[in-house]
């Protein structure tokens, strides 16, 4: 099988990640910050550790301020219903994911107001389209890093920019980048960050978190057992208890934090330099054949390493299902979680071919898939 | 190290639950419900076999009413702030976790109203005390399946008919239960039954699941992609999809699901005939040593595998420090993440060392437990 539905989540996984998984459940798989046993406390440094390692990745300065998630869609609601209240309006954009755009949706009945500022056929967003939007009572901007759908890179330096001098929070969801591209929540002014530890941060299934910048009220999804201030029936503020209540995802967090290990130890820039050479090849090699219509930028230095296509009218699902059962090549067709980002892009109908590539895939499963595609294409 | 801690979370897991979940991401990992290549298929299918073998120890007739969550606290703050409305009134018991107590203590900010049943000092309830408080506005009686603090059993027969009889809801929490217990939520009428994955069901940490009975307005807690209708901004109505946004953690489900294949192998009633075997020769023995005080029903037919004790007035952090550095046994001191429960038993202060047993202890675990217990008492 040649995998090429990295977007969706990373696969496989570095050898270390899934024995560090194992490690943890056989040599301490206790319950971490709860008991005060030897191997409680290891499971606590071992969870603590992958803290610090993201810290290291995004340069958060306080690990405390990572809330661990069981993948980015649950940090994007915190983030989203912990902060917004009834009378306030955000500002988001046509390629945002279902995970942005259903909770935004669902906080409308309780009276939070909605800008959707529409992207360009390729994705691309003009800044200036999100100044204008800007109101009295707008709270929020929420922007994807970069589109699942096209890959689009997202100008988020710029929009940060817009955001703090507007006196308004900057959201960004790294479900696309994080672990390929630089992020660094400082420099970029980032006040919250969602992301899923098992997309390109090269962890399990089950993971994900959330960095909140100190200072923003944020109201908990959830409350109940944190292994700290036991005695109160009030759920506390300290951070990151606040917001993980529960038994964590000791494995899966172990696991996280070895495939952050492995992502420092490579240099993000060089697992960024193979996917970009690839996606280059792959979108070059595309071009030449005919009936094949490229979706998103097709320039490497404007999009992450996500490939959409289409052949002539062909529904996609019927080139994904071929690509499956006669070549062997596993890719996402449809919607992706992300309607609004397919009307901009015009194949709300059809949807498109999703190839997405991953730091394993190598030079010859782009060579095969263009070659696949060649074939199919002849035959349609 | 003897492992007595299996009330936090059940340690070791059977082999078959790391071999699955290793085998479930080195073979197939990929998204399960999004895509539909082999492997993201296979991922799909994996995780519906485990609502399956859920479905069978629950006696569930939908495997789609089991809501995968990555704890228990997740499940019961799901039932609890999906259900509870402005207005309504909701009897619980003073032996509750902090994961139902505190979400309700949140939810007196939006008006719910609360009743808690003062059990007794072995943490039994009186049930006529539930029917007495019952309202006109009453919505939801919700009690722990067993006190994690004292093991004590709760009558959720009972309680059960005394909801049903008065039209409420009945929610059970059964963190410490389920997998060592009967649960038939048919029999027993139960409407919302919360169980964690990584204790007595023996799954992986980061895992745990609600089963919701069909016909209960639940309000998700999240939104976000779900694979299905992905065309609408609006959160699918269909089940579990409504409440199960984003990736899901397929290697811990799978493991979860390994687990429950284990428990169905072994027959429940072993597991459970093994766990009281030795709790009750734990009992039998530690009263004949001068100075402990146990708590709770001391009669293995009256609770599950949970004995706590405390060594006259030592405190019991010190005593689970000794237990730990010179004996080498794992135990859990303090409050347990359930004040109220101390409060109710009396030992507010002291804390308790709570012993809890696994289906993987042996009689000499709890000889070796006994002779420490003994070392330590003749000491202080």
């Amino acid at each position: 099988m040649i995998y090429l539905d990295n977007a969706a989540t990373t696969y496989p996984k570095p050898e270390e990640v899934y024995q560090a998984m194992i490690e943890s459940m056989k040599e301490f798989g206790a319950n971490p910050g709860r008991s005060g046993h030897r191997l409680a406390l290891k499971a606590g440094r071992a969870i603590y550790e992958t803290r610090e390692l993201l810290s290291k990745l995004f340069n958060i300065e306080n690990p405390m301020n990572i809330i661990f998630t069981s993948n980015a869609t649950e940090g994007l609601n915190l983030g989203i219903k912990g902060i917004l209240k009834s009378g306030d309006h955000v500002i988001t954009t046509s390629m945002e994911h279902n995970s942005v755009l259903r909770p935004l949706k669902a906080l409308e009945s309780i009276g939070v107001e909605t800008t959707i500022i529409q992207c360009d056929k390729t994705g691309m967003i003009n800044i200036d389209d999100i100044e204008k939007n800007i109101k009295q009572n707008t709270k929020m901007i929420i922007t994807t890093h970069a589109s699942n759908v096209t890959g689009t890179l997202f100008p988020i330096d710029e929009i940060s920019k817009i955001a703090h001098e507007n006196g308004l929070l900057y959201m960004v969801d790294a479900a696309q980048t994080a672990g390929v591209y630089d992020i660094d929540v400082k420099s970029m002014n980032i006040d919250i960050l969602a992301f899923p530890g098992h997309k390109s941060l090269l962890g399990p299934q089950g993971t994900g978190g959330v960095y909140i910048r100190d200072g923003i009220d944020v109201v908990e999804m959830k409350e109940g057992g944190t292994g700290s201030k036991s005695e109160s029936l009030i759920q506390p503020e300290m951070l990151p208890d606040k917001f993980e209540s529960g038994t964590p995802n000791t494995p899966g967090i172990v696991g996280l934090g070895a495939g952050v290990k492995f992502i420092l130890k490579t240099g993000i820039e060089n697992i960024r330099k193979h996917e970009e050479e690839l996606t280059e090849h792959f979108i070059r090699e595309l071009k030449k054949i005919d009936k094949v219509k490229i979706y998103g930028p097709c320039d490497v230095s404007k999009q992450a390493p996500v490939v959409s296509i289409n052949l002539g009218e062909e529904d996609s699902s019927e080139v994904s299902y071929i690509l499956d059962k006669v070549f062997n090549i596993a890719v996402r067709p449809g919607l992706h979680c992300a309607p609004l980002a397919h009307k901009t892009i015009g194949t709300f109908e059809q949807g498109v071919v999703r190839f997405s590539i991953g730091y394993f895939n190598t030079h010859e499963d782009i060579e095969n898939a263009v070659k696949a595609v060649r074939e199919i294409a002849k035959e349609i």
